[in-house]
């Protein structure tokens, strides 16, 4: 078995170590992960300017990419194989909700599943992120690699797990949840006297409804949520249909 | 009504100019929109660092962060009172299929959607993207925007629209297509020795399924794909359900 | 005659705008500037990516880089033939003492002066920068090119001028001056918790020994002040030469 | 005595860690480097936006700014008291000649000596970058730190080292180098079919001018080279004197 490992911290983030070792059980681990910290990059791919990559030490490279771009690269360029199954963690927070639009955790395990190869994302609840949570957050990845690569994945479907730190309860089939906005934007003046602004000021908050990824996190199991590439909203095409009619002569 | 306008190439693109321009016959239009190109970004968000936003002239401010940012920082901060609709776009290039999800533009109407706020994304499909096809598709955005204001949108869906280059047979609602793969990484070495990578160097194509968005653009139609922010594939859910019990020892 | 123009306020900026038009009494101007403001940015070249040119309209290309790759590119990539001059600026705001070491608008020229090409640099004081102003100092400019067009400049030297922002009493041949530090960083905090530090918080000032470039521009007159590549402190050799019995044993 | 350790090769480099462990002999030696490769940023300093620093393991930051940032951010904010003396590298690669204003750790050294506090920049020549000779290096910088310390420098005044790769001959004072240049740009074509360019496609080249840094470097020499802040070419002034008439009445 052929594994590649990515995330988003970067590749000298401890959560990423711990997940490269671990998955050692199922076979031969390559990490591709970014030169550093490119949280919230979302689903961004590098097409105006070529990418670089360092072999720091043997399976190990550093990518002047974002996560995407370590999978793309990876897969199409530095492996000498097709990867049985793309890995992507452990994330320093949960990705859960809406906010796994901006997540480069999951935007890796989708830019894995375009390019036709199962996928995982893993990420951590919590605020410690001690190296036994990392760890037991390891385990879990294992054994859903391992489910992974025994089973197979729907077509075009991969799947989002966050792990809690609280002790484990179990684990649980859930979907994405949805986010209560209380986001604002906090304004200040630099030293030199001019505005910038930071986003996300606000208080955040996550609805707590039953079978979502938030809520089984919240009660201490692990969320499991598959996800698809397709965003279509199919029930909204009866409210839309009669539209065409209206607009047609554009 | 109060529109925001932003997109992806930047805020001197004249596809943005076309559809600011348009737009004012619907009422008060403030362009928020990225310094510079930001193709491909996905949904990035900025919280690592703070953004700027440059006023340069009424109505009109360039921010050196994404066009998610862009959306965000308008919303929360730049703009007075909250917008009734953002419109992205016109971007240089259709943003059909799989490739969505990389697209600046769709994920800026993503992000007007995670804050409550109907949203639109258009691109312009062609090689030219003369003033005249931007005018053409500002008009057509035109005539969506309005019948957005006027009859509202399904909760948590915004629109994704594709104007093609070719003289328009009219408009059809349509589902996000697939991308047919045959993507490869060009490798190179720079004048000082160094290898680089381009992604993207093989050649690419869609699906052309019936009721697809590029199979309706291929046809000379406008798209209207309605898409949605949750990305779980509840399919699926029979499937995973059985591997609960064998994984729930974690 | 061919002139070459760039700056580091981006090319956008209004002092670039009055600097190439008035220059086109003395030949072709092409600009070439980054696309973006790259204040502070030094004599940093981009050698580990690629740089991109956009021809924005006929003579005005937006390079992807810093100031330095703007004359490096030009010279050898962009002009169809070298130039005869290249003149950095209208930089919003003074150039002075040691503070251009930092400055991508004189470091402009001097990478112009490492290519052979003799080059100054203009900044304008003050505030404000109204376009009446900056044509002013455009007039200040074009006296200079013209006066360095006819009579050349010393081996490895270029120009850096600073044009006062109120009424003009005159011009200075001037050296450069010192700063007095008081700068200090800031601490914050964002809003998710994290510290951030803004360099150069505290007060900013520069000793106004007589004949120093910030001296002459308090006093309302034009600096012009001859910089060389060579920064060999030579006074210092003898100082230095009896330590080389001492760590010869390297 | 408190020593501050900076490069910009990035916090991960060899080079650094060499250095670093070394210069214990003399003190407390605290890192503050860039998070990642900054070479060819020359004196670049981050006003436009803050700073982060991350404390990797105690007494090493990684900040995301360029290698004056790191100085500045360092005896600014992040050291507890003043330093004695900053040492930037071991840079993999001669900085000699006018290639110095390039340089990131020459940079470094020339912040450190604004802000008052003793520096000295080292870099290794040669291909391999071996850790022998990169200990090697790190011995030749202690010896000269230590000369340092006790003996200080002229006013103003940093020092540039360069360490040869080959068996060391001993040490020489120098002054800096010219560069020969065969510079060009090298322009291609990426898979989309945009123009893109490489600087510094041509052949590079120093004189071999008896005296210089890299004369000394190439004869198996540690260059040892006196630099100032002042650019002044003082020579100059009789020649530019006579224009002050003629462009006065500007």
């Amino acid at each position: 078995m052929l594994i590649l490992v990515t995330n988003d911290d970067g590749v000298h983030a401890p959560g990423l170590a711990a997940l490269a070792e671990t998955l050692q059980e199922l076979g031969h681990v390559v990490v591709v992960a970014p030169d550093r910290d490119r949280s919230a990059i979302g689903h961004a791919l590098t097409l105006h300017a070529p990418l670089r990559a360092d072999l720091l030490r043997p399976g190990v490279y550093a990518v002047d990419g974002t996560p995407t771009d370590c999978v793309n690269l990876g897969i199409h360029g530095l492996l000498t194989s097709r990867p049985d199954l793309v890995v992507a963690g452990i994330n320093r927070g949960a990705n859960v909700g809406d906010d796994i639009t901006y997540s480069g955790t999951v935007s890796a395990a989708m830019e894995a599943t375009l390019m036709g190869v199962p996928a995982i994302a893993v990420s951590l609840d919590g605020r410690t992120f001690s190296d036994a949570e990392f760890r037991h957050a390891a385990r879990a990845a294992l054994l859903i690699s391992r489910k992974v690569l025994r089973e197979g994945l729907p077509p075009d479907t991969y799947l989002n797990i966050n792990v809690p730190a609280q002790p484990i309860r179990g684990m649980r089939l859930t979907r994405q949840g949805r986010r209560r906005y209380g986001d604002m934007v906090v304004e200040k003046i630099d030293p030199r006297g001019r505005k910038y602004y930071w986003l996300g000021g606000g208080a955040c908050d996550f609805e707590q409804a039953d079978g979502t990824d938030c809520h089984a996190l919240g009660e201490g199991y692990i969320s499991v949520t598959p996800l698809h590439l397709d965003m279509t909203n199919f029930q909204s095409f009866t409210f839309l249909a009669q539209w065409n009619a209206d607009v047609v002569d554009v």
